[in-house]
């Protein structure tokens, strides 16, 4: 018997079973320092814990998608080994910051099967939850991956496809216990803009562009100990190239959103996101945001925008979003809808 | 409106503003773990706190340079998004350790204004302060960079240049509270030499070499989160290439004097310094080091050396520094004056 | 006087002589992130505070080979700086867990010299042992290494070789204190294979491949303070390429060897390795392991496994391991001898 990881395959995934992931992993000041050598981020809130003292919080929480990319990469061996397209994600929420010295593992129920008409692959939908090590649930969201049958002769299950929200409704975001915007302090946070300032609608061109290099995004990838083989194995792919993990270019893009959306500090939801074309190394890689939706919160001075956030390797200031026929425009790496938590 | 950052152009300048710098940030033996893996540092000071104790210190600072480039980076996007270039530095004293857990902000003071001739830019000087979580400065700078005229038709101020001391007077170092090299351990340190054994003049070449890559300079820069495009950017130059922040090399040649000046241990003031020419990943980097000047220091067993750091990309044992007419040799990359404290 | 360190020749070494390292080095959190970042490090005792405390330990402790590499990096310049070759190790012993905070040295003692027939260099054998700030010694290894000779003309000393055990006897391995695998949790480490699945002459191809880039391998020999110029400069060598530091492929092969060895999860004993071939920047490396021995412990739930680590840069699947002659195969780049502690 071979004692290697072969990844589930379609036929492997029963609706209601829960997946607990393997390895638990104790993030700390350490893995901090590495998200900011990795991404341009500058959101006062992560960067300081006087800052983030400042707003109410105990110290200065690990970057939100950092945890994002723990629990990711905790479910890729038992979710996407074998997964031939990462499809959507929904109803994602952060629950409670995550701290340095927390221990994070995560867990993913299968919530959706649907075998596709050709009869070699299916569709499986899991909601997957992270949790510290008090077994509080720090963020959770809804993803569905298209996955190889092992035996095409397998017969196919009863279809189930869960009904999922197109946003996550305001009432339903959950803000840091303790978090006040009250006494916020614009100029040390870099911008001036407030809550207020931010029309529905409206567009912000971030500016900044970053070339990727191949030593960049395995350092992360590898630090999130995500495994899937496409990201750091040059001779995977007929091509010759190794393809980016798709958090990396959604932390890239949130990144270099500072610049117009520095007061944007905390995602609290993701609403929904596509990887709409591969990125490579040498790819240089922009952003720009259009504000969605806009509500106020129970937390004083705490206002939160439904973004989305898109990341493109078009020339700066191309802002097209879909080419002829409704598909993302072929230099568009990434369109996500996010809520983040704004001063009023 | 955009709400990005457009920078500031030389005529938003005024003399004695003070401009509080966004994004403070707390440092940790995160930043400290990726300094030595970003530069060869061996300094036993702030590589053991074991050391450190030994010399009276509560543990090992963060490194001198590491302050800097935080503070710095600060800076950027009010001093010198549109710069033209980085023209000098002078005065600079380091005035307080960093320890991990402090929070770093910065603010800089304009002292200096004088238009160019071509009407189209401008000098611009400012003394910046770098600042911890107690409002305790830890270091201080003057530095001045030509910087773009928005509107060429801008009408020119009063030319205000400020008088800068040719380096920092011996009886102006301020040497940590608690340093003493009484008990030095020179085997533990890596090198025999004392203050003594260094002469005037002495030239130390310091023989090692690093070929710098891209992902290392991007990673170093994001961390002390410069935000200059020029650095990560590869579609930002005509020539398609990305100039590396000048104090990575900086960093780079400070690590590299160590075979030779191993005991050279901490930096406690800046005289001056030219970024020669520019640096660009695939350069191999060497270092070589002239002495001078020397003082002795109230402090227990502790001197100081004032230091010219060189730092090319010529060939093995190239001391060359100027080219015919005077102007710095076309392989060399920095010039830099600075103090160091030494055991007597 | 030079004062850069030149390094020592074959005749600068005397049986029983004991050379003090230079540069302490206290590692933390953040050389734990970078270990993660750099190698697809898995293993649960290294990953989790919470899985390590469930083991029966105060917290996670730094994996063992990041031990190995910083007591190696310090003995570097006194022992392989001159070095024509790393021959080979033996009698390695992991004694204690390293744990963020700890201060490493390193001393070594010369315990076999033999000059070489063309009376240009000999053979010189260490026993180095790496020691916290409390003095107690955390591993210990023998290594010898081919170093020139200043003076062709110098008289070889009278040959002294060592006897060496071929490998760690089961009753010297050191289990950590406390450490029990009573209750461990099988789900969480990612496999289910526990010590008493493997049968002696089992071969386990490990699958997963990463593809090396320079940025990586020089950030992490810089991290060991490894200072040997092969490294790092790329105008070194004649063909312009820089040599990977051999420790690099260990760590990133046991790292790979997660897959199918998921529980072997601490390395406490280095019975002999060899760098078969040097290893480059952009090749991809892939691991497979052979069962050796096997043997219980003292400790709960704790069993031992000798295993050979193969990593090679052929394509998946080639378990070739000599050429015709004996010789390693071409595409073999280490042949590494360990003993792993796995639960019953």
């Amino acid at each position: 018997m071979s004692k290697t990881n072969p990844g589930r395959f379609f036929e492997d995934y029963r609706i209601g079973a829960v997946i607990r992931h393997a390895v638990p992993r104790t993030v700390t000041a350490g893995e901090r320092a590495l998200y900011h050598a990795l991404y341009p981020a500058r959101g006062a809130l992560y960067s300081s814990d006087a800052f983030a003292a400042d707003c109410g919080l105990a110290g200065s929480p690990l970057d939100d998608l950092l945890a994002f990319h723990v629990v990711f990469g905790k479910s890729v061996p038992d979710i996407s080994l074998n997964a031939v397209a990462n499809l959507g994600y929904a109803e994602g929420r952060w629950l409670r910051p995550v701290w340095p010295g927390d221990t994070l593992r995560a867990e993913s129920r299968v919530i959706g099967l649907r075998e596709n008409s050709n009869g070699t692959s299916g569709v499986v939908w899991v909601r997957t939850t992270g949790l510290n090590q008090s077994d509080e649930p720090v963020l959770e969201y809804v993803r569905w991956v298209m996955v190889r049958k092992r035996d095409p002769g397998a017969p196919a299950p009863d279809p189930v496809v869960p009904q999922l929200a197109p946003a996550v409704a305001a009432d339903a975001l959950v803000v840091p216990q303790g978090l006040s915007f009250a006494g916020y302090d614009f100029a040390l946070a870099g911008e001036p803009h407030r809550w207020g300032d931010y029309a529905i609608g409206e567009v912000i061109d971030h500016v900044d562009a970053v070339t990727i290099e191949e030593a960049e995004h395995m350092l992360a990838t590898r630090l999130w100990q995500n495994t899937a083989k496409v990201h750091f194995d040059a001779t995977f792919r007929e091509d010759g190239r190794r393809l980016i993990y798709g958090g990396h270019v959604i932390s890239l893009a949130r990144a270099l959103s500072f610049n117009g959306l520095a007061n944007a500090q905390m995602i609290v939801a993701l609403n929904g996101g596509a990887h709409a074309n591969p990125c490579f190394a040498g790819d240089t890689v922009r952003a720009w945001s259009e504000v969605l939706d806009k509500c106020e919160t129970a937390s004083p001075g705490v206002g939160a925008l439904r973004l989305r956030l898109v990341a493109h390797k078009g020339a700066a200031g191309d802002l097209t979003l879909r080419a002829e026929g409704g598909k993302h425009a072929p230099h568009v790496l990434l369109d996500l809808d996010y809520w983040a938590l704004v001063p009023l």
